[in-house]
C-alpha cells in the first residue's frame, strides 16, 4: 500500500511557551483522517528562522505532503513567507488577484482605510501557487520540490479551516492515493484500563493485523478506538464492523455509548430520541454543565435552562433550599442537592433536572468536607436520587469530572438504570 | 550565552488523529519558561515503533534535554518503555520500590485486587534512573546518552505535572544553566493588528536586540507580548520594564489590561478590588460566561450566580421579560436583553448583571436576524445599556466571541467607561 506521509509544521513562539493551545493540529488531524489520510508527525517550532528551516528539512526528507500553519500575519514576527520564498528559491512579486481581494476586504467588509502593511499581504513568492483565502487577507501558498508538496496556511483557525476545505482537501484527492482508514469508538465507565484490557485480552490478541485497538482512559472512563487500515474499503469495513460487534458484546454491562460522541452528546441524543428535556441547577460547576449541553447545535430541542446559585442566600431564594437544611446539613449535602434538583425541575419545567454542589478547590475545604467532595442529584418524573463523589484533582479537573459524572447520572436516569441506593 | 535546547516528544495516535488536544505541551512550555528554560521544538508522533525511534534520533542530534510524554500505560498500544529500553541498550528488570508503590496504590487507594498487568508497571529498563510517580502507577524514567538527558513521563496530565514539579524541574536547575527569560504581556481591544503595528512601529524598531515583541491577535483583540532574554537578570528586567512602560503609553486608550490575564480575570479582579459583584442572565451562551467567571479560584468573592433561560417561556417566567416584548421585538432584541439584565440584577442581588441573547448557529437564523447576531446588555447601579454585535464564525467561536465582548462591556461598566449610546 502506498502511504502518503503527511507532516504538520506549526510556527509560533506562543505555542512553545504555552500561551496558546494548538487546536489547529487536532482539527487538521481529524479532518484529514475522515478523508482517508494520516498524519505521521507534528512539529511545532518558534518564530526563529533557523529552527523553521531545519524543521522543514526534516519533514522534506520523509514526507509527501507538509502542511504549515502560522507566521503569515502582517507584523514583524511573521517570517514564514520570506522564509519559504528563500527555501524554494523564488522572488517576491505582487499578486494582483490577492491585492484586489485585500482591497475588497478593507473597502467592503472592514470599511477602514488600507495601509501599506496590508498591501504587503499581496506580495507572494513567484515560485508558489497562490491559494485563495476567502476569509482573510493572508493567502495560502503551495510549493513543490523533489516531489514533495508544501502548503502554507494562515494560523487563524477559521481561515485555516476554510483553506483546508476549499483548496487542500480537493488537491489531496487529486494527487494522492487515499487509504481506507476507518475508526469505530465506544466509551465505557466504571472499570479501569488494566481490568478492561484483561477482560478483552483474548479478543484483542486475535485481531487481524490491519485492525488495531487504542485505549483512551480519562476521568474514570475508558474510550476504546478500533481502527482498520487497508486498500480495500469493503474488506476493512466488514472486518471492522464484525470485530467491533464482538467487542460490544464483551463490554455490554459497562457501555456508555458505541459511537464517537461525548457524554453530553449521549445525554442530548437520548433526550431528543424520547422527546424529553433536562434543566440544571449548578453551584460548584458554575455553568460548565449548561455550557457542555448547549455547545452543540440543536440543544434547544432538549435543554431548558439553568439556575446557577453560587451563594447560599441564592440557593434559598432562587432554588427554595430551606434555611434549616443549609444550616444543619450545609450547602454540600444530599438534602441540599435533592432540594435544588426538585426545585429546578419544577421551575425549568423539564422532565429531568440535575443539581450539583461541591468544593472544587483549592480553597474552601474542611476536615469533614474536603476539597473534591461533590453531591449530585437527579430529579426525574418518578423520584430524585443523589450520590456523592470524592475527587482529588485540581480545580479544573474537579469541575470536569463533576460534570462528567453528573451527566452520566442523568444518562442512567433517562435509561432507568439508576442504582437503588440514594 | 549557553543555550539549553529542549525538545518535547509526545507519543500517541490520539494526538495525530485529533481525538485528543495536546494540552500537556502547552503546560510544560509555560512552566519551563517560568523557570528560565525554553522549548525549541515540539514533536508529536503516533504509537509506531519506527516513527518514535526516528523522532528520538532527530531530537537527540540537537537537544540537551528531551521530555517525552505518553505511551507508558499498561495496555498493548503503550510501547514507549520497551522502545526506550532498546534505544538506550538496557534490559528490563523489576524495581522493588515501584512494585511496593503500585501494590500500595491498589491495596490502600483503589482497594481492588492487583493483576499481573499492573505488576508489569514495576518493570523498568536497568539503564535508567527511576523517577517516583506519587500520583500513579507508571514511573517516570531518566536516561542519559552522549550528554543528552532524556526524561520519559506519563501522559496523564496530573501525573505528568507532579513529576515535572517533583523531579524534572529540580534536576534542570542542578544540571543546566538557566537563562533569564522574562515576559510582559498586555491586551488591547478595538484596533486591528496592522493598525496597532503601524501605531507602535517606531518604538518597535528601536527595541534592543535582546527584547522581542510578539502579536497575538484573536477575536478582535490583540495581545502584545514583550520578551527579554539574556544572562543578566537585572539588565533584562530593567530594560523590559522601561520599554513596556513606553509601550503602555502608546496604547493607553485601547488598553484592556497590562497583565497576562484573561478578560474574565480582569473583570474578577476589578470587582474584587471594588468589593462589587456580578451576576449573569445567559441565553445563547448557555452558561459559558458563568463558567469562565467561576473556573478561577476565588470567584465566589465576586460572582453571585446566573439564570440561564434557553427557551422563551423561561425568559418570561424566570426573568420577567414581558410577553409583549418577546412577541413584538423577539428574544434577540435590545428590549429583551435589557429586561433580562435588570431582572437578573435584582434577583441575583448583584451590583452588575450581564444579559446575552443571540443566534449562535448553524441553525436559527433569519433574513432579519442572521446567525451571529447577538444583543448584550449590562445593568449597573445607575443604568442599563445594550449593544448589538454581528459575528460571522461557527457556533463555538460565536459563543467565545459573545462571552468576550460581554465581559468587555462589564469591564467598561465597572470602570464607568461605557459609550453614551444604547
Amino acid at each position: 500500500m502506498l502511504e502518503t506521509r503527511i507532516s504538520i509544521l506549526t510556527i509560533g513562539d506562543e505555542l512553545l511557551i504555552g500561551q496558546v493551545i494548538d487546536t489547529n493540529s487536532a482539527w487538521m488531524g481529524q479532518r484529514l483522517n475522515q478523508e482517508g489520510f494520516e498524519i505521521h508527525r507534528r512539529v511545532a517550532v518558534g518564530d526563529q528562522w533557523a529552527d523553521i528551516w531545519q524543521a522543514l528539512d526534516t519533514c522534506m526528507a520523509d514526507s509527501q505532503l507538509i502542511l504549515i500553519t502560522g507566521g503569515l500575519g502582517p507584523t514583524a514576527d511573521d517570517i514564514t513567507k520570506p522564509l519559504l520564498c528563500e527555501y524554494f528559491g523564488g522572488k517576491m512579486k505582487l499578486d494582483e488577484q490577492v491585492l484586489q481581494h485585500v482591497t475588497d476586504i478593507f473597502e467592503k467588509k472592514l470599511k477602514r482605510p488600507m495601509i501599506e502593511r496590508n498591501r504587503l499581504q499581496a506580495m507572494v513568492p513567484d515560485c508558489c501557487t497562490v491559494l485563495h483565502n476567502a476569509r482573510g487577507t493572508a493567502p495560502g501558498m503551495r510549493f513543490e520540490k523533489n516531489g514533495v508538496q508544501v502548503v502554507s496556511l494562515p494560523g487563524v483557525p477559521h481561515e485555516m479551516k476554510g483553506l483546508m476545505e476549499d483548496a487542500v482537501i480537493p488537491f489531496l484527492h487529486q494527487h494522492f492515493t487515499r487509504a481506507t482508514i476507518l475508526h469505530k469508538t465506544l466509551l465505557t465507565a466504571g472499570v479501569g484500563e488494566s481490568f478492561l484490557a484483561e477482560r478483552i485480552q483474548s479478543w484483542e490478541r486475535s485481531l487481524p493485523e490491519f485492525l488495531s485497538l487504542a485505549y483512551l482512559p480519562s476521568y474514570g472512563m475508558v474510550r476504546l478506538r478500533l481502527t482498520g487500515r487497508g486498500t480495500d474499503d469493503q474488506k476493512v469495513s466488514e472486518a471492522l464492523n464484525r470485530q467491533f460487534d464482538q467487542l460490544l458484546g464483551l463490554v455490554e454491562d459497562i457501555l456508555v455509548t458505541d459511537r464517537d460522541e461525548t457524554m453530553e452528546q449521549v445525554v442530548g441524543r437520548l433526550l431528543l430520541e424520547r422527546g424529553q428535556t433536562v434543566g440544571t441547577a449548578e453551584s460548584c460547576t458554575g455553568g460548565y454543565i449548561a455550557h457542555l449541553l448547549t455547545k452543540h447545535p440543536g440543544s434547544s430541542g432538549f435543554y431548558q435552562g439553568s439556575i446557577i446559585s453560587y451563594s447560599n442566600p441564592l440557593k434559598h431564594r432562587l432554588l427554595q433550599v430551606s434555611n434549616e437544611t443549609l444550616q444543619s446539613a450545609g450547602a454540600v449535602s444530599e438534602e441540599t442537592v435533592k432540594q435544588m434538583a426538585e426545585s429546578a425541575r419544577q421551575q425549568l419545567q423539564s422532565d429531568f433536572a440535575l443539581a450539583v454542589s461541591g468544593i472544587m478547590g483549592p480553597g474552601g475545604g474542611t476536615e469533614v468536607k474536603p476539597v473534591g467532595l461533590v453531591w449530585i442529584a437527579v430529579a426525574g418524573p418518578e423520584h430524585v436520587r443523589a450520590q456523592s463523589f470524592q475527587f482529588r484533582f485540581d480545580r479544573a479537573r474537579n469541575i470536569e469530572l463533576t460534570a462528567l459524572q453528573a451527566l452520566n447520572l442523568v444518562r442512567k436516569a433517562i435509561l432507568g438504570k439508576e442504582s437503588k441506593e440514594g
